[in-house]
């Protein structure tokens, strides 16, 4: 056993493999998965690895490697050679490696790779008498001599390339296959005058060759770029990579060879088919460079052009293997293939990425065919991605020729095509004869009704969580954000991006999904989730995209605990969030109900007046306005809880900025334009986020609290008396001290049993306060005495606590994540390390005082997946979000569930054969336990390194579910990267 | 026993007393010091006080007196009969009472009050009999009636006040006191007229009015002004109040009476000498109303109209009240008296407030008299009055003479008088010849050198910390600041305020104590401590007001264990802060440095820069001049620690703002003035505050933290090398994430190796942070790892942990304190419960990663004395405010320390004869040992209700260092009020 400890070196190859897919620490991934499909039975070319702990051995040792290496690998080779036929360095059958780096971690190019080699000028002479294709064989030893000379001996390779250039131009020609063979020798030959005119001496003999390029592969893990990549992507240093050395096969030896890429099922829809395409006498890379077009492996796809077609036996043995690695992995997999002279090779094998279609089809249908259950089909999904199920999408065959003007913040997915609107009048005026792009500076609440009006909107400033942003993903409108090439100039009414000057009334279109503005009118598909649910354009039984949508959104909300609400606040807002799931309101702005058509004014002529009398007076006219918006929405809502957040924003934000607007409010008014002018000026602030807002408004100004109020418990009463079940909570904002809270609810109270003794009629009710301010959540007990629920406001508790403006974070945050001091910016993805502990803070000081305080989070990360993980961690009621967000938090919340459910399993003792329900748990008191997991987490039976092989019989529905609470290794795998990404 | 618990009226009077001085709770403060009083041998005029305990059973009975009341009253009213030999009600020998509320806690004019109870018609005639003069009788008589209709029978007194008015109009009179005798009568019966036409009765009866009286007094402690008034003040309301009856005498019956008040010594100067004033023939209130001018009570000060002249007997008496009285509360007494006959009666007593001069020059002498000991002595003097000490005044005469034309906030304390100018450079421009104060809607950094160059800065916008007010303080400028009456118009060039006019160069004078703008020039004194310190045009002996100072500063710093710096960013600032005592430098900020003269150019080249390459340049011209400042302060801080902030403000507050402006730098930087122009529009940032600046800067363009660092090390080893040590501490501002330190701090430290390389000389140096968002604060166990000290940034910790900009606070705050949701400006006095619990957690979680770590503060409220408080409590290592603060804070330290030690030892159980050294000390394990303390904390003998009479011997200053260590009752009771304060 201590010898074994100390093995240096696995073979894989001729169906035996040292290692598995379970070795990812010891072989790195690469290795992993050589050696696992080598124990599938998969025809892979043999080779063998060097672990990760002879590099990091390297590396103590200064750049040497252990001697005892020497002969593991020299064993290792001979039964490469045995199993490949062929040997190393002799020229009458030489044998060719490839060494390659993989470390237990993805990193992609950072660290070094040398093909072909083995080759010397005998072994080429050899190789040109056994394939007599000298072309083919001194390409690849020039491309051998360049790369050796750059890896291992530090020759830049450039130096070499330019050989190959000036040969090309020489003989005019463009392509590296048009170099003939005779001027392939040359080059071969002066590239190794370049290597030895540098000191240096490319060796000849195989295995001086091999050892040069192991301990230069091993010496690529420190190099600066690797460093660098590791540091960003907080991989650590003693990880070390390993070193594959594989025999080569070459896809590009005649018209008996071709090499490809395949899915073991679409990546693009999860149709279960199988896809992929194919050159005939490539290589690898030369299906991806796009130089010739690939063909589709399957005849359905290309017919006589297809692999079935030109390679049947091949193309047989693929969809064995295709069916083999899926029953194996459990989930589509990304594979690579070479076929040399009629032999099939397999090259790479991995999970596939995929659209948020086919994650969710995929997840489904897995689900039925039994290969994973429930728990696992959920954890398949990212929930971002069912952002693509919901959106409106660009005709793909559209979108490839339409012209890229600029790129943005991806800021509100989908697409959206329309005429250009400068400001949001005119984008009203336009509305009515066709689709609208709002293009602004940037915007702000007196927009609201044009964004509405609007299919897209463009904006040269404003990050993701900017006005512009938010209200659009509220809107579920597509928006592209920050587009700093976008210069608006709203005197000349014209855009100027990408050398184009687009006026007012030009198309243009938004993929707000990859943050591109396109040239002119791009023709996009409504989404089947959207037609079924809001539309109703489409039965359900019409769409079958919907369906599977349904299936897996179902399956999620059996597991999550968290409810899901949304921000909303106008009753077509809510009615859509309830389509999509919704349980209630988690915040109503009653600020953007002042900006629709007459309600402005008042609102105006309130912050005008000079007294209370006058500010009363205007207030009487916006109550009966207020009051018919919330009655619409609690109608919407049903009974649902309706959480209304009185009057937040600075009140500047209300007044007129162009003269003519203030001409037009004098006029209202009768008020002086003059005076009018003076208050704008009087009321600007420095600082408008730490202003004169949110409940400071209505300490200052009673009266509109307590027209709120009014206008609240009035509407609830009428509806309430339509025979409609109704639940107000009324949130008072920025709330840094109990005090402020008091009084703000004392109003609200007194207000409510007037209303209650008028009307006769009384509703339930709750009054609390959101948390946004970090003063308000390190006070959390003292609020909790009087508040009777919290809702976190984490955009501005992220403000506040990181000291952020996310107006003007766009100078520096860009510059912060680049240098990785913020992973992701913390208006999307909430700072669990610092606004976090806050919102922890607020829970536990305000469950202490209030052991049922209700506690939710309204800010923007109420939809952010990662986001919602933390709310479920931290004991939260619900999350609320965006209507277009509700799905995804849905998702985010049975995931958060499923992890928790796992994490305390792996924590606790090693179950007997009847799980304990509820002893010893977990240790956190604070989370509350998630009610309908206990049955699905029976212990899982340890994992065998050799899984048994899946029968190929594909299951029933009925037998899929018998098979359902069988675990899969999967998920264990793929938890694992995924951290990172967090 | 039983039954004297339920003793409902305490009688004083005649030598004896049945309470005293500590039995305020029961008998409210002014009960429990006229029992005292009495009990010290006093001529008290007997009288007796009705609990507040039978206040409350009054409430809980819904408004009954307890029966059994009556029986004690009649009693009292019996003995106090005795004592005065007159009778309640009796018309031939009549005695009269007033009747006065008095709670525990101070609620000046927030209750009722009835005098002259116990006349009728029958009496008033017998009292005309007694004493011959109807005019004082019927005016007694009416003033009663109004009295009692208004407070016990609800009827407004000014109906009945109005018939004295029309009185006055038909007799062409102004003064009551010309109203004859027969005209009052008249006013009488019509008063009684008006009370029967609202349906209430005048009783007759003098005990029937007694009760009326009594119920009325308890009822007024719940009218709606006290009710606000304890809310506002946190009085609890089952304090009740107590009720005095106390036997009225009159120092208005003729030319053998008189009234006047007194204090134990003079309140303004401390001078040991007896101060008072009085009048012949008048009541209390006449003294203070100014109608007729009082004269000085000793002969020394008003000769022949001196009361020792008029009164000799009298005054001879008063002498001995006066000594006895500050030999039993150790402390300068306020007390009032009367002289009814030619007999001399006190009326209360209590202590005295004073002026900052007063307090130090007494709390001095005190110690050497013997009276108090050294920690008393400190108690007695609330730091902030050490201002008065320091600022120069304006004489007082000349002041009085001056016009008020404005009042804004007393933003930096003292007295200027100068010239009007409305920009900085004209204050430049004008300082040369005279004078100046600055005039602006508010100041920028720019404007730092016009702010130097001025007296006095008067601003119209802005608080108390204020870019104004800020650097005022720092510099010892007095300031007015947010003066909304002045309206201030640079385009005319005039300042508009109270009706006035004032044109640039025209006179103006600011009283910064109080907060006024005077007209024209007042003339002012420099103080006596500056001119010793710091101008060196006195010497010590030559100032006695310093040397009082100096001594009590001296057992200031050897009580306390809170170190001492400055904010200083200048040469002579730093010198002037060590000559107040400083320790260090707390805060440099850099950036003020970039506005000196030839300094401002390369920074805006700087900051116009396009890339890296032309920033270097423009930054190698700031290094020396940078250098030359660190240097400079370096030198004049001799060794003591230095620690300098890099650069922190937003980039465009740099950049010029006038066209003129930009044009000038356009021709010195070579930029056209258009990119200038949009360089600043790129830089404007929605909240600066939450923008683009601290180390966030560094961060964006390491190149300025690098020719900051070099700056630093470069002066830090040029002034090694002349032979004075150097400390300097680097401190990265506004840091959120560790990260974010841990670039800075690399960067400062690399510079710092290579100067010392370069140099061949190292100096001592560390590199920490500032903790001024909560970011920091809940995460200082990660940050603490990196950084070697912490200073605390309250200004921007309370900005961000309140959500307030302090710039923008003016349009709510003024509401919230009048609400008492901020009982005081957050800005000003450290918000204990939400930004304390920031800093005590910062605190905490940064010593748990570095034990050592050294921990201060630099936010204004490091000169705040209940800040410094709470600065010792959470246990800081230093405090750090502007040099004018730095006595302030020193005493502030001293007190903490001692309120410290004080608490302690009330929560030790009670010590033996030896106290115990550490056992069970306090349970707070963070809190450091104050090291001088121990000795000072003797037991002190459980302090008996009847002190024992004080021998009138002067001790002589050997026989008062005995008794240093001998506690006084004072302290104890003084705490108490003060609290409510913080």
């Amino acid at each position: 056993m201590a010898k074994r400890a100390e093995k240096m070196v696995y073979l894989f190859g001729g169906g035996r493999a040292d290692g598995n897919a379970k070795m990812k620490e010891l072989l790195g991934g690469k290795g992993a998965n050589l050696a696992e499909m080598v124990l599938l039975g998969l025809p892979v070319p043999p080779g063998f690895t060097i672990t990760t702990a002879v590099c990091n051995r390297y590396f103590e040792t200064g750049g040497k490697l252990p001697p005892s290496l020497t002969a593991e690998v020299e064993a290792a080779l001979r039964e490469v050679s045995r199993l490949a036929g062929k040997r190393f360095g002799d020229p009458e059958n030489p044998l060719l490696m490839s060494v390659r780096s993989g470390a237990p971690a993805s990193m992609p190019g950072m660290m070094d790779t040398i093909l072909n080699l083995g080759i010397n000028d005998a072994v080429a002479e050899g190789m040109v008498r056994l394939f007599g294709n000298e072309r083919f064989v001194f390409d690849a030893y020039r491309r051998f001599v360049m790369m050796y000379g750059d890896v291992v001996l530090g020759v830049h390779r450039h130096k070499c390339e330019k050989l190959m250039d000036e040969a090309k131009r020489r003989l005019g020609v463009t392509q590296d296959f048009e170099v003939p063979g005779p001027e392939l020798r040359r080059i071969v030959r002066e590239s190794k005058a370049i290597i030895r005119a540098e000191g240096k001496t490319f060796p000849d003999d195989a295995m001086e060759q091999l050892w040069g390029a192991v301990g230069a592969v091993f010496g690529s893990w420190n190099n600066p770029r690797a460093v660098t990549y590791r540091q960003l992507n907080h991989i650590p240093s003693h990880w070390g990579t390993a070193v594959n050395v594989q025999t080569m096969v070459f896809g590009n030896m005649g018209d008996d060879c071709a090499t490809g890429v395949a899915f073991t099922r679409d990546p693009a829809t999860g149709e279960h088919v199988f896809f992929g395409e194919w050159l005939r006498n490539a290589q690898g890379e030369d299906v991806v460079a796009g130089i010739r077009t690939p063909q589709k492996i399957s005849y359905a796809h290309s017919g006589d052009e297809s692999l079935e077609h030109k390679f049947p036996e091949v193309y047989r043995q693929l969809v064995e293997v295709r069916g083999r690695l899926e029953n194996h992995y459990r989930d589509m997999q990304d594979l690579e293939f070479t076929v040399e002279r009629g032999r099939l090779y397999l090259l790479q094998t991995r999970t596939g990425k995929r659209t948020g279609f086919a994650a969710v089809r995929m997840a489904a249908d897995m689900v039925v065919e039994g290969l994973i259950d429930e728990k696992q089909a959920l954890l398949r999904i990212e929930p971002e991605q069912l952002n693509q199920l919901l959106r409106p999408v660009f005709d793909p065959n559209a979108k490839r020729t339409a012209k890229v003007l600029a790129k943005g913040l991806a800021a509100g997915p989908g697409a959206a095509t329309g005429r250009i609107a400068l400001t949001a009048e005119k984008a009203m005026e336009m509305a009515a004869t066709g689709p609208v792009i709002l293009v602004r500076h940037e915007t702000s609440p007196e927009d609201i009704a044009g964004m509405n009006a609007a299919e897209g909107i463009l904006t040269a400033r404003g990050g993701v969580t900017s006005h512009a942003a938010l209200v659009a993903r509220q809107m579920g409108k597509v928006c592209v954000a920050g587009c700093g090439a976008a210069d608006v100039d709203y005197a000349a009414g014209v855009v100027r991006m990408g050398g184009v000057t687009l006026r007012e009334g030009d198309f243009m279109s938004l993929d707000g999904t990859a943050g591109e503005v396109l040239e002119g009118q791009v023709a996009t598909v409504p989404s089947e989730v959207v037609r079924v649910l809001i539309d109703k354009t489409l039965r359900p039984d019409e769409a079958p995209t919907y369906q599977t949508y349904a299936k897996i959104m179902a399956i999620a909300d059996r597991f999550r605990r968290l409810k899901v609400r949304t921000n909303a606040d106008q009753p077509d807002q809510a009615a859509k969030a309830v389509s999509f799931g919704a349980e209630g309101i988690g915040l109503c702005r009653t600020e953007h109900m002042f900006f629709g058509p007459g309600k402005i004014g008042p609102m105006r002529e309130m912050i005008i007046a000079e007294n209370e009398e006058d500010r009363r007076r205007a207030l009487s006219k916006i109550l009966p306005l207020q009051r018919r918006d919330f009655a619409g929405i609690f109608e919407a809502m049903g009974g649902r809880p309706v959480t209304i957040r009185t009057l937040d924003p600075p009140l500047h934000e209300f007044l007129p900025h162009t003269e003519e607007e203030i001409a037009d409010l004098s006029r209202e008014s009768g008020i002086p334009a003059s005076a009018i002018s003076a208050k704008a000026r009087a009321l600007a602030e420095f600082n408008p986020m730490l202003g004169h807002r949110g409940c400071r408004l209505g300490i200052s100004f009673p009266e509109i609290t307590e027209m709120q109020a009014r206008a609240i418990f009035e509407a609830a009463v009428e509806v309430k008396k339509r025979g409609i079940d109704v639940n107000p909570e009324v949130m008072i904002p920025l709330v840094g001290k109990v005090e402020e809270f008091r009084l703000q609810a004392a109003i609200v109270r007194a207000t409510a049993d007037k209303v209650f003794a008028e009307t006769g009629t009384r509703v339930p009710y709750l009054v609390g306060t959101m948390i946004e301010l970090p003063r308000a959540a390190v006070t959390a007990d003292a609020i909790a005495r009087e508040a009777e629920f919290f809702s976190f406001g984490t955009n501005d508790l992220t403000q506040t606590t990181l000291g952020v403006s996310r107006d003007d974070a766009g100078s520096f945050l860009p510059r912060y994540r680049e240098l990785k001091i913020y992973e992701r910016d913390p208006f999307e993805a909430l700072d669990r390390e610092g606004v976090g502990q806050l919102v922890r803070m607020g829970v536990e000081k305000g469950r202490a005082s209030r052991p049922k305080l209700k506690v939710g989070i309204c800010g923007e990360h109420g939809g952010e997946p990662t986001s919602v993980e933390f709310c479920h961690e931290v004991g939260l009621d619900y999350v609320s979000c965006s209507p277009f967000r509700v799905p995804i938090a849905r998702m985010a919340a049975a995931q958060a569930a499923l992890r928790e459910a796992a994490a305390r399993k792996a924590a606790a003792p090693a179950p007997k054969a009847k799980p304990k329900p509820k002893v010893k748990a977990a240790p956190k008191p604070k989370a509350r336990p998630a009610p309908r997991i206990r049955v699905l987490t029976k212990p899982a039976p340890k994992a065998k390194p050799k899984a048994k092989p899946v029968t190929k019989i594909k299951l029933t529905p009925k037998l899929a579910a018998k098979s359902k609470a069988r675990p899969a290794v999967k998920p264990t795998l793929k938890a694992k990267p995924k951290k990172g990404k967090r």
